[in-house]
């Protein structure tokens, strides 16, 4: 016997017949003689009508009564859960955020969880009862609600194995698991059975749609094991763990890639200690994420170039920012353009391998697609390249990488 | 200035443009230099929306979850209207039940409100903020959520009201305010200035569409003065007051009438002490409510006849349940219909004036209708007619005690 978190999205809660799936999958945990907490999103399409209302409401709507709105999808996903629980004779009691209760900072909208009272979920759990926690929801120092961001659920989740020092973290979705690519671009992707935090991380940063990247930085720092696995099929997921847990560690364990990148390089850069920070600084302040950033050594004259990537989004925006710093503390010129993507190669055991590199650009070049920028971490390649090109580079380098399923 | 609750029913926040019409009306008070509080419904649609996913659950669906789902379409009127006052420059935050907190007993769906700390509502009214509150919900001793019966935001309306000590409580509904009879059936009737409470808890028992009946009789008892008004028209509504500030003391205020009641007679019922008790005691066992009860003398064989009426939704259940009690403490025989309806005129001016009664009966007479039983009070006057003389017999004495709007 041990004991699990089971989080179910919106997909998996769409409509009735699904939630008595997603319960069933509960039911049969419990059986097994598990005891289980369940983590719920709001019905697929829910949050989306609610953000409609508050926005017809007013275009400038009040934050913390946009928490109060939203915060209703989840609220009524777990007590229609714990009602079907109950029908199938399994007992089962819903708690929102305050019942918890599932403390968090103030931020309406964004809100960073500070604590959880686990005492309530124990009690339940004692009685072999099951707690059905609405997620994306906690309350803050002011007794208000409080939503912790999009995709807040699989933060939830996590946070609750956690205080509940549970065995696993079962996230289901709508995805057999994690892919070594995208399957929709690559046919021969095959599901990955382990996968450490760290790679995920890396995957999470450039596709969030599997697994919210909050939740796998959480995870990783608080050792809690997660499963990722549909709701429609049968069969284990992919299993998300700390490096020591890795059997074999992949030289490469998965392609990555992101489209709408921007490309900015400003020329002429004074290498001094600070400058970089002075000109990143306005970003900062715009709160505009920086995708990635690449210095090369500098030149005889002391300058050098940097190029950051950002969301097209935010093109414009880190354009306008970087025009304050032009003088102080200065750069030459500015290059830009969008139309850029970035594929990454992601894996554990690239580590002190230079020739993964070697095999990345290879392959690359044999398909005549140029390297804009390159930057690599310990466990990641990054390059940027026109994004006509992406999903050639990610086969290929699938293929290169011998990740293709069916392939040694 | 004064301070003043404001409800809003769902027909009054059916869509935005309805929301911000109520808004607005909150926002024209404010102005005027009153405090306002403000009670919302769920918005027209959306708790039976609810109540369907409930259904679809299970179809013995557990009281506190259902509660738990049912309550947030308050909740998303609430942060709706907040953010709409807001939007027009008004100060406000919402409120649900478990935020004021508003305290119930533990029985979900009939909860009773047990005690209101109204702390955080008096501190917001002393900032110039206008509190917004879920109607319709509360928190049980067990912090769950509980809810206080359908058209339950009425009794949140006045409970706020009693609590912040407000001058008048308004209830903004789709009808003018309370009518000398249903406008649909007399088109002559009239809109009331000013109804006791003890005469609207005689039209609320036959009508509750208007102002809920547990409403009334808590506003009676706290002494919190009702104005029933339009939210789509302008000018007053009915005042509900206490005895005390009626000025004009109608003789007849109204003529109300319920259909769908059933009359079952027991024949040769023991005219002793404790007798009655001893037959109704199953009905009460069964929660079926008695919408009136008849009793005449009895006759020389020490015999008397007891006439009863019910909801014919009740009409089976009430003579199964009689049967246990046809041999002890016994009666003869039992005579039964439905097709009955009660038909009564209300006025707390017919104390003492026994020409109220006689006018009732030879009007009826006059049009060929038979009265099957006749019972009173101290302000109100029933009898049971066959059902299809029901509309007949409302105009009929809607004329009769000059009440035809026009008419002197």
């Amino acid at each position: 016997m041990s004991r699990l978190v089971k989080k179910f999205g919106g997909t998996s809660l769409g409509d009735m017949e699904r939630i008595k799936n997603a319960a069933g999958r509960v039911k049969a945990a419990r059986d097994a003689g598990h005891e289980v907490a369940v983590a719920v999103s709001a019905m697929a399409g829910v949050t989306d009508q609610l953000i409609a209302l508050c926005d017809q409401a007013s275009v400038l709507c009040d934050a913390a009564e946009f928490d109060t709105v939203v915060s209703t999808g989840e609220q009524v996903s777990a007590g229609l859960f714990a009602i079907v629980l109950r029908d199938m004779g399994v007992p089962a009691r819903s708690f929102t955020g305050w019942q918890v209760p599932i403390h968090t900072s103030p931020e309406h909208g964004t809100a960073q969880i500070s604590g959880i009272d686990a005492t309530a979920l124990e009690e339940r759990l004692a009685a072999r009862e099951v707690p059905v926690v609405a997620g994306f929801q906690g309350i803050g120092p002011d007794r208000r609600v409080t939503t912790i961001g999009r995709g807040g659920t699989d933060l939830t989740a996590v946070v609750l194995a956690d205080a509940l020092g549970a065995e696993r973290c079962d996230i289901y979705t709508d995805v057999a698991g994690v892919y070594s690519a995208d399957p929709r671009v690559v046919r021969r992707a095959r599901k990955i059975d382990m996968i450490s935090y760290e790679e995920m991380l890396e995957m999470a940063s450039v596709d969030a749609k599997v697994l919210q990247r909050r939740a796998v930085a959480l995870a990783m720092a608080r050792q809690v094991r997660i499963q990722v696995l549909s709701s429609f099929g049968d069969g284990p997921g992919t299993l998300v763990v700390g490096e020591d847990e890795m059997v074999e560690k992949e030289k490469v364990s998965g392609i990555a890639f992101s489209r709408d990148v921007a490309q900015i390089t400003l020329l002429g850069v004074k290498d001094q200690p600070g400058v970089v920070a002075a000109l990143l600084k306005p970003l900062v302040e715009e709160g505009i994420n920086i995708d990635l950033i690449v210095q090369n050594v500098s030149n005889e004259e002391g300058e050098t170039d940097l190029t950051l990537a950002v969301k097209s989004v935010d093109f414009e925006r880190t354009k306008a920012a970087l025009e304050r710093v032009r003088e102080e503390p200065g750069y030459r010129d500015i290059k830009s353009g969008v139309g850029i993507a970035k594929v990454s190669v992601i894996g554990l055991g690239m580590r002190g391998h230079a020739g993964i590199a070697q095999t990345m650009f290879e392959t690359l070049a044999g398909k005549g697609i140029n390297i804009k920028a390159i930057t690599t971490s310990d466990i990641k390649i990054s390059v940027l390249i026109a994004s006509e090109y992406a999903e050639l580079a990610v086969r290929a380098l699938h293929t290169a990488y011998g990740l293709d399923e069916g392939a040694a």
